[in-house]
């Protein structure tokens, strides 16, 4: 059911498992075995931190701390696992957080352009994923990531996802209601229709009790937009003290279920191989790799 | 040495090991071959999630998570290893805290109700525990707390546990002395006689070096109230950044030393399954079970 | 190109790996297959923590939290592998802080005392650790630091290592300069100037970018004080939520090659058993050394 799944190198926030070619081998091999066909870049690179040496950012940060080429690395296991390969846009950490959100976008143009020139001719690249999240309407985010939706349409031609997340959250103290969420999304994805094609709400701030109405609301937006309506399925776990480990099962199969009831397309989630696979550096995501299955084999 | 341990499922704070009967078969093997002849479930639920899928519970939350049928599993290798199994109280999570210790307590006895008629049949249910944490004198969550005892004995007969939190811990601002917590004590131990069957203080948030005075005084009152003495060791560490990891081999045997030397009738350990297990999802675990049974070898 | 570690044990905020004689000695077996000639034991103890049961520790605690010999346990494994240890000073967790600098310096010359009766005699301990940090020049840490030197130095007649912490770093808020770092440090070496023979900068509170510049800064002080120039590389990673897993390869690393870049005479770690070794609790240190030894090969 979940066919898609992040890459979450450059981390931004949790701890690599220092995983190389040979692990990475290992872990698409598992991704295709339970049937996953989209990987998502998370992201080119974060701060000083970046996923192969460009041009762009070594301008940046003369710096730069990459050493090997991970694009060519996630590309050539897709291609070869015949998966699509999501190319995710660059964080600065700095730009887009202090309202430059021009600043960053134009640091993302003439990285797409690098990208496309030097990645552009694999046959496992198929989309570009933009990280920048908005959660409400802002007309200089709103500008910046439309011009360079156009810039990336124009230059390869190939769709655009974003995985943005809903205010009503949890953790945030402003959080949306349903109706906030609905008004404001109807705003944001008329700005967005026909620049964007895919979009997948996250699934993991949203009280589980308001799940089935928040993605019911987003079948809506998605089907009035001509988007894709995919989700995000967060297989971390946000209730416990230690920031972030594999969500527990019950949850996961929770989502899940609220998930294929709203009939959405695709599932992809945030993300295998630090939570779900069976190669994970915590042994409670084979656990719920074993769950997982069990629970596939059930649906069948 | 521990003859006893919670299930920490449904887990409060702690990640989830994601197990299924196959995982929890070995461990309860684990259990019987250390020792443990009492598994204390932690709560029937918490919030929204639940080890069965209670009536009562499923009318507060109508999206009830729940899946499986834990207290079933519980009870049944509980059964199947000679072990009793105590029912823990529901927790949600918003009642007891806000101070409407009745709406908890009511919500509680029509479980006990619930849990009684599904449960009570099986040969291991041999005892309650009331998880709602009590520090200090308050009315209203004693008048709670001994109707709820009244209730449980009139329908099961069984005996009943509470496991509380001494206030004068390392982590409270404002922490009981031990004269203190003597005083409070006496008076709470007065209204829970007869009513309360065993009391096992966690020894978690005592510092090290009172220990010895703090288990001195909890052996006093419980000889004096007629209630049987048991310490609830926590083999989880609180004195690292993560929260929480297998606390350190020396200073569990430190805590148990001084256990043994105040003479309490059995020690519980919270818990087993994710801090001592050879089967633990940390490591740590492993190792830490390894001094325990070295240490065990040697007290015989 | 690492040849010395950190032995952390007793831990100050992380989570113990539980590990016996058998364990650490197959730890001691792979540090000196990694070419790790020098093991510094982090510290004598912690608060009511020791690594042995001395004297002077229990006189100030009478509870001691100690059941092993590690320091004897540790000269023994060193001594059999052919490496030195440094002995780390004792760290009462409240006096230094609290600005008491001569009564922890007392406490540790007594210590110093009764270490080098017992423990003087083995032929692999070789040298001193004082763990006060120091960050700025104040005069009574460094009369507390200059006279516990001379006491070692007439004592054992052995060299003595500090690893400060510049200043300089990410987390803290009156961060120095690389300027005000010079400055300050030109005035500390040349206090310390005969009294500690080796200095071992922190390189992991120090911005990625400005690594470079401190470890110049760090070597021409250590130059013109006569010192020597060593450099702690912090093995795990700052810059996650979980404080702290093993660092991010590519971010390690970086930062051997910028230590190796400004001629530092030795690289020990902070350390190896938690986060480099493939022995940790931690699986992602597996990986993280085979990262090391696949990078150790190409630099051959």
């Amino acid at each position: 059911m979940i066919t898609g799944t992040f890459l979450d190198e450059i981390s931004h926030d949790i701890a690599s498992a220092n995983w190389g070619p040979d692990e990475w081998r290992r872990d698409f091999a598992s991704m295709k075995a339970d049937g996953i066909d989209t990987v998502v870049l998370i992201r080119a690179g974060y701060k000083d931190r970046a996923t192969f040496d460009a041009r762009v950012l070594r301008k940046l940060h003369p710096h730069l701390i990459v050493q090997e080429d991970l694009v060519a690395l996630f590309l050539s296991l897709a291609a070869e696992h015949g998966m699509s390969l999501w190319f995710g846009s660059y964080d600065s950490g700095e730009f887009w957080q202090q309202q430059q959100h021009q600043k960053e976008a134009d640091l993302n143009r003439a990285l797409v352009d690098e990208v496309w020139e030097r990645y552009g001719r694999s046959s496992a690249f198929r989309g570009w994923y933009l990280g920048h999240e908005i959660d409400a309407r802002d007309e200089h985010s709103l500008r910046a990531l439309e011009e360079l939706c156009g810039h990336i349409k124009a230059t390869s031609g190939l769709p655009i996802l974003i995985a943005p997340r809903p205010r009503g959250t949890q953790q945030s103290q402003a959080s949306f209601t349903l109706e906030q969420h609905r008004r404001e999304w109807t705003s944001l994805c008329a700005e967005l229709r026909g620049r964007v094609d895919c979009v997948a709400f996250q699934d993991g701030g949203v009280p589980f009790a308001l799940l089935p109405e928040f993605l019911a609301v987003n079948a809506e937006l998605a089907r009035a937009n001509g988007l894709a309506n995919w989700s995000s399925v967060e297989s971390f776990d946000r209730d416990v003290h230690v920031k972030y480990p594999p969500i527990a099962w019950p949850k996961l199969r929770y989502k899940l279920e609220c998930a294929l009831a709203a009939g959405v397309s695709k599932l992809i989630t945030f993300e295998y191989s630090h939570f779900l696979s069976p190669h994970s550096m915590y042994s409670s995501a084979h656990a719920l790799h074993r769950r997982y299955r069990e629970w596939l084999a059930t649906q069948r």
